[in-house]
């Protein structure tokens, strides 16, 4: 072996859950493959994690132990801090601060410790010219954050499109192969681990919004901003808004959306029908992908498992590999000073098409209504069909607009409401044509 | 604008083709945003091309001028050379010694010369310290050399695979799509620029293997070596398999495939049949494709545009913000000194499956003959299927096999040959299940 570095990069890893486990198998198993990769031998030093005493199948006598995770900043045989126990706030907020204050590198699969505190900390690691890396907090495995932040960084990015929550692609694809509703497919999902006992981070969006945060950030050259970022889940699909998905050429799909365009930056995660056609439509069951249109590039994909213990200790050691071999710039890809401040589009005015589905009353002059209804906030119809007898009495009306405001569509929906025909509140998706 | 090193990075251009402009163009209009991006400023300083006078749409004036490239590598007005020139040898290899003997950082999008000479030039960009970067030599655009070189540096790479050529993508597609000929797509690929007036580097698969040469050696920690590359290109391709293929489940595409096994690596270039299913097969017209898969990560996908001024700039000037923010590792992601030698797997000994065309006499006994052909080198038949009259006479007879040696593929083949009842050479593709 060629010239290495005198000293091996010690790291200190903090959680170790199957990421933190994961972690620890490859740079015991891979030490010399990562050794010619890094130009530094890479060890685990010390460790931290909730029950010292559990069998995690791993040997963790010959390294340090900390009850508190942030004595890791402090600990002196500790070069990097590996952070894989989650949370916004609490000790991995402490320990980040307290190790880039201390000019000690740090690694994090966090997403939302960066996408709530990112700017400061990077704030942090600028001040003490540090790296702080999270190329696991998004897409686990999949180099997406490289991609964003050094591979298209010659680009303006114009728009982006994720889907970035395994959880909810995995619900979202077995309801349309197997024709199941939303409660059956979760509670079938939380039995064999692909879902939280707790579902609500995933299912809500509340984690696609913290990954599409950090990609919106590192695009747009933005802090994180999780307050301007309108989020809805999944929760609402019902399985008959699938089947007309696919009988219009389109699929369902949570989206993290982020768009720049002269007048500011849209941010936001929803369910969307996507175009068959799309590469978006044919990520199905846990995998993750994501579209990124830049100005000089175009549009360029990536596709993988998203998460892991594989996967996401894959990304935390490449992060560490980039320490090693020097790599060290501003985390947020521009210093926090030249972050600029964009002004948020707010979904009202964004225009786009629409997917709205009625359940009506099938008497003559329905149609008029619904019709008049659209007309009074001059939504046109692209496409109208009316089908067979729903699910609890009445007719379904399925529609999509052509271009129109949010906040026109929005509208119509309230004249919808009040009509006496419509049975229930009617269902609206967006449409987006990635 | 926060702190900036004092002085800007000063760019030496070699070559002011498609690409030349375009980097120009890139550095004169996005030199904000580059610079925060950077670290520093991003300048031109001076450039070289065969012909002074021609008219590029630029305005040179600013720029000091050498008629000899080589001369950038001792001009001190550049502090990087940026290589658009092509050509394995000649002007491109020359200055590409020059600057990295000197430790002038070298960014470079010449396939060929990386192919060729990587191993070489990585010795001596490691002997001065200094830069040699490549990415827009593999898939202009889509930063892949990056992903394999450092997102992906925790895994051993198992298997890649590429679509790599756009115009060879581009006359399949066609041919598929509009039912023509191969000499009728390629000759109005000519009329419209999409392939050259000697199109034999690509369609003959020659740039697939500079590219599938240089992500085999980053994958696996070898040098690139295209002596130890099998290539072969598109010509013999026929609209009837085209169709079979369809017919089957399968689309053809010319891949680069690079594989490691416990036994050694395979490196290979290659039209082949490829699932419908498999995301290689929704890959069309001019597109370029890498799918990677590694021991933590398992596959991953990655696609974007491939070439053009846009996509390939992109990707030269990402290495050149990469060099001004410090990275500078070795070249090919391990010291020269510690490449490994694996032994290269002769085709022979390749395990696949392949489909088989035969154009066969219409007579009783035939089927007989062939099936005792592929009986006598044991290869087993997947499935077979007769259909009307062939072109020229006789009926075609295709059938796909089941695993088998290549060594015993072509041995049938053979056989075939000396049927009387066979009317031509039999045409043979790889099934690829990527």
């Amino acid at each position: 072996m060629s010239e290495l570095k005198r000293k091996p990069l010690r790291l200190g890893v903090a959680g170790l859950g199957t990421v933190g486990v994961g972690v620890v198998n490859i740079v015991e198993n891979s030490g010399d493959m990562l050794s010619t990769r890094a130009g530094q031998r890479i060890v685990v030093s010390a460790v931290s994690a909730r029950d010292r005493g559990r069998d995690r199948g791993i040997d963790l006598s010959a390294y340090g132990w900390h009850d508190n995770a942030v004595d890791l900043a402090g600990d002196d045989s500790v070069d990097l801090v590996v952070e894989l126990m989650g949370g916004s706030d609490g000790p991995a907020y402490a320990l980040a601060k307290a190790c880039l204050a201390a000019g000690k590198p740090f690694v994090t699969a966090n997403k939302a410790l960066i996408a709530t505190h990112g700017k400061e900390l990077a704030a942090l690691a600028e001040a003490s010219k540090t790296a702080l890396r999270f190329e696991a907090a998004v897409a686990g495995g999949l180099p997406v954050v490289k991609a964003l932040m050094e591979g298209l960084t010659a680009n303006k990015i114009n728009e982006l499109y994720g889907i970035l929550n395994r959880t909810c692609n995995y619900i979202l694809t077995r309801m349309e192969r197997e024709k199941l509703a939303f409660d059956d497919v979760l509670s079938e999902a939380q039995k064999i681990g692909y879902a939280e006992a707790d579902p609500t981070f995933d299912i809500d969006g509340i984690d696609t919004a913290h990954k599409t945060a950090i990609l919106a950030a590192i695009a747009f050259g933005i802090a994180p901003d999780l307050g301007n970022l309108p989020t809805e889940g999944i929760r609402n699909i019902a399985p008959v808004d699938i089947d007309y998905a696919r009988e219009l050429g389109y699929r369902i799909k949570l989206l993290g959306v982020a768009r720049q365009t002269g007048e500011g930056v849209e941010v936001r995660v929803h369910p969307a029908m996507v175009p068959l056609s799309s590469p978006l439509a044919s990520v199905m069951d846990a995998t993750n992908a994501v579209l990124i249109t830049g100005d000089q590039v175009g549009q360029t994909g990536y596709e993988g498992p998203g998460a892991g213990q594989g996967p996401t200790a894959s990304s935390v050691i490449a992060d560490v590999v980039d320490v090693a071999r020097g790599i060290c710039y501003p985390p947020l890809g521009v210093p926090v000073n030249d972050l600029k401040k964009l002004p948020y589009l707010g979904s009202e005015s964004h225009i786009g098409t629409y997917y709205i589905r009625l359940r009506v009353t099938d008497v003559p002059g329905v149609m008029a209504e619904i019709t008049q209804s659209l007309a009074a906030e001059t939504v046109s119809i692209e496409s109208m069909l009316q089908r067979g007898h729903a699910e609890g009495g009445g007719v379904y009306i399925v529609l999509t607009t052509h271009e129109t405001t949010e906040q026109s569509a929005i509208a119509a929906l309230s004249h919808f409401n009040a009509l006496d025909c419509v049975l229930e509140s009617p269902a609206m998706l967006r449409i987006e044509t990635a």
